[in-house]
């Protein structure tokens, strides 16, 4: 039996690690088109900031690692070009091909910048590889730009943002949509906003970039461009072979993270998972559901038998040292999902004022009709990690509000106040509902 | 209607402030024996410490705020000396007494030092009133003692060893069960007694304090002792009246947080609640309990209709800037309620180390039978607080590993690692089930 699987990264690895750990005798081949794998990509603008000083240490495993020690042949600079499923191969971009009996397909997303007329200048990049890290980072130790645009407020947008303004450039943030971070709240853009503007970032939403000229993209001069936007699953060579996407545009998977075909799989950000408020298919690529998704893909192809429950959307992003996290269900996004969503949003010290506690904000959004709580945000310098994650697991236990406002938290003065900011909120929701 | 609540803490004006909340027109008189009302007794290790610099910086309301703004008659220095239930009228030391309607008992609960021959002494303290931690705030400005003692290593004996070492003192922390935190598990101990050696703090467990002489505790010089053991319900009111206890000696309270008798509620540190996952009363007096059962004491007495599900036995404590975080039933604890507990225990980085992230240890307990979870622990210099509410919402949802393991968490370099430490725990928890 052998299993391949078509890229390096996130999904791609946990598959295969995990088909090797439930079956030692498998074959597991990792084709991957880039140079390296297993590399950290949500840490790409930490390396651009400086934090980290070297790439190396963004990346976990090396190829040789997962030959010795999982015996698992990883090829990097290796490009799948074609799937014949009826064959059970995978034809390479130097001409040879690999024979498949279970494939995984963890062909990630890509920046697509083709829409930008201009995008090919040397001080144009993306954020999304190790190399384009590299090659960022390069530029701002040789050329020492002095004005930055991102194209894009979406979370590398912002983190690029927050990256180069560290490095002492001008930076403007351009959104083609009215809201920053690919939320629909203006009460969200607006911390966005506040927070970037504080630290010198300027944030204009509403502005549809056309082009990249020389020393400017849309009016605001500049010498240096990250694009941030765009962002499209990879799905060409799988469509080619008859997988199917869903609504998305992303590849359909089953609860196993099958796809359409028997015995291929799909995981990580090439590929759609259930959305457990709604129920239904959903396309937000992000790292740990890569991570998650794969495992499942690789244990079932392994011949095991797991699932991958899903997803309630929960993200989280720091700019300038305030977290802004989010999870489940905008109000807007749930009345187009049939919802009755009534929401709560309360302003409370995240701990005492003797402990240097800051202010932070929670947003609570229930169904009117189950008293459901389908969504929530926390936003703030300390904590918010710790209690949008309490939301989140609330969604997927569909707990109710009423439910929620009797947690137990934990309260000390260093940690906490009495009644959390979470209780806070669940309160005032309870008063409007 | 009359509405009376003897005790002006936690639970006591909880229970008021709702009440009025709920009737604008009922008459509402609390009851206080000591000067003060509504002062945050968790804060009073730092004021100990010095952090927080004034007593008043404590109280978050006065008697007058409860007049102007809520017409809430509060009497300090008022101590109730017994209950006529039947002529529905509470005495007071001072001869005189108060009819009621409904009542509500908040008489909280006591250190009982009686138990120690010499604690009499005037460097001997208990830590549980306002006026507890000004006197030895005063005895450490004027008498400047070298060495203490702390008999007890619970969350106050721990916190208040903090306090005392940071103000310079040598310090000793007597316990006399085997274990510290008021648990079993001998790796938590193993951990708090490292973490107060590291600082400077000796632990001494299975030590019994029967006498406190002059300049020493059970061998050990001293010029300050604290005592933090012997905590006791003040239920003796309440009982004489015939309000009933439970196992715990505390009093029993309906979910409404009635007590047998028709229109009297209990809640605070003087009454049990039910543990949600043994479904059986519990006694574990802690300030989020109080408020919350307060709260819906005061709502039923005021003619509402609320329950109090009950808690989970949540609690933190920070040791030298470590959190020590617990929730649900240790494996001791499931193991003498009539569970099967497995338990799994991994530490794992708390982020990443490019964000000086630090390791942080996560314990979980399931039952085997049902896969359920029922019980947790942390321990972490960072997100300790926020990782153990998730547990805690989890063993109140009634969630299985199965479906913990899934839980989509927030992941973001400054935040978390891909795989958080939480999940880390699950994996482990389900390989060993």
């Amino acid at each position: 039996m052998a299993l391949v699987v078509i890229g390096g990264v996130a999904a791609g690895l946990s598959a295969a690690a995990r088909a090797r750990r439930l079956d030692p005798h498998l074959e597991i081949v990792v084709l991957e088109k880039g140079p390296v794998i297993s590399y950290g990509a949500c840490g790409l603008p930490y390396f651009v900031e400086g934090r980290v000083r070297k790439a190396s240490q963004l990346i976990v495993y090396t190829p040789e690692y997962f030959h010795k020690e999982r015996r698992i042949e990883v090829r990097t600079g290796t490009r799948v070009v074609s799937i014949s499923h009826p064959r059970r191969e995978v034809a390479l971009e130097s001409g040879g091909s690999v024979r498949y009996d279970r494939l995984v397909i963890a062909t990630g997303a890509r920046c697509d910048t083709s829409a930008f007329a201009g995008s090919g200048q040397p001080h144009v990049f993306t954020l999304h590889t190790l190399d384009d890290a590299e090659c960022m980072r390069r530029f701002l130790d040789e050329k020492r730009p002095k004005r930055a645009v991102v194209v894009g407020a979406g979370y590398i947008g912002v983190e690029a943002a927050d990256a180069l303004r560290r490095n002492g450039l001008r930076v403007t943030v351009l959104e083609r949509s009215p809201h920053a971070l690919l939320r629909d709240e203006p009460w969200i853009t607006a911390a966005v906003r506040k927070q970037l503007e504080e630290h010198g970032v300027e944030l204009r939403c509403g502005v549809s970039v056309q082009a990249i000229e020389a020393d400017r993209v849309a009016d605001v001069p500049c010498d240096l461009v990250v694009v941030s936007a765009g962002f499209k699953p990879n799905v060409e060579i799988a469509a080619a072979a008859g997988v199917e996407a869903g609504r998305s545009g992303a590849i359909r998977t089953s609860e196993r993270m099958e796809t359409n075909l028997n015995g291929v799989y799909a995981a990580g950000d090439c590929a759609e998972v259930t959305h457990l408020v709604t129920g239904r298919p959903t396309y937000i690529p992000l790292g740990t559901t890569a991570n998650k998704a794969g495992r499942v893909a690789g244990a079932n192809a392994a011949g095991g038998r797991e699932r991958f429950g899903g997803i309630v959307g929960t993200s989280i992003v720091g700019i300038f040292g305030m977290a802004f996290a989010t999870t489940g269900l905008s109000v807007e996004q749930a009345r187009r999902e049939g919802f009755s969503p009534v929401a709560a949003r309360i302003e409370a010290q995240a701990r005492p004022r003797y402990f240097q506690g800051r202010k932070t904000t929670v947003e609570l959004v229930a169904d009117r009709a189950t008293r459901r709580l389908i969504g929530g945000a926390v936003i703030g310098e300390e904590g918010a990690a710790g209690r949008i994650n309490v939301i989140a697991g609330a969604l997927q236990s569909r707990l109710r509000v009423d439910d929620f406002e009797q947690l137990d938290l934990a309260y000390s003065p260093p940690f906490a106040t009495v009644w959390d900011p979470l209780l806070i909120a669940a309160q005032q929701l309870m008063k409007e509902l």
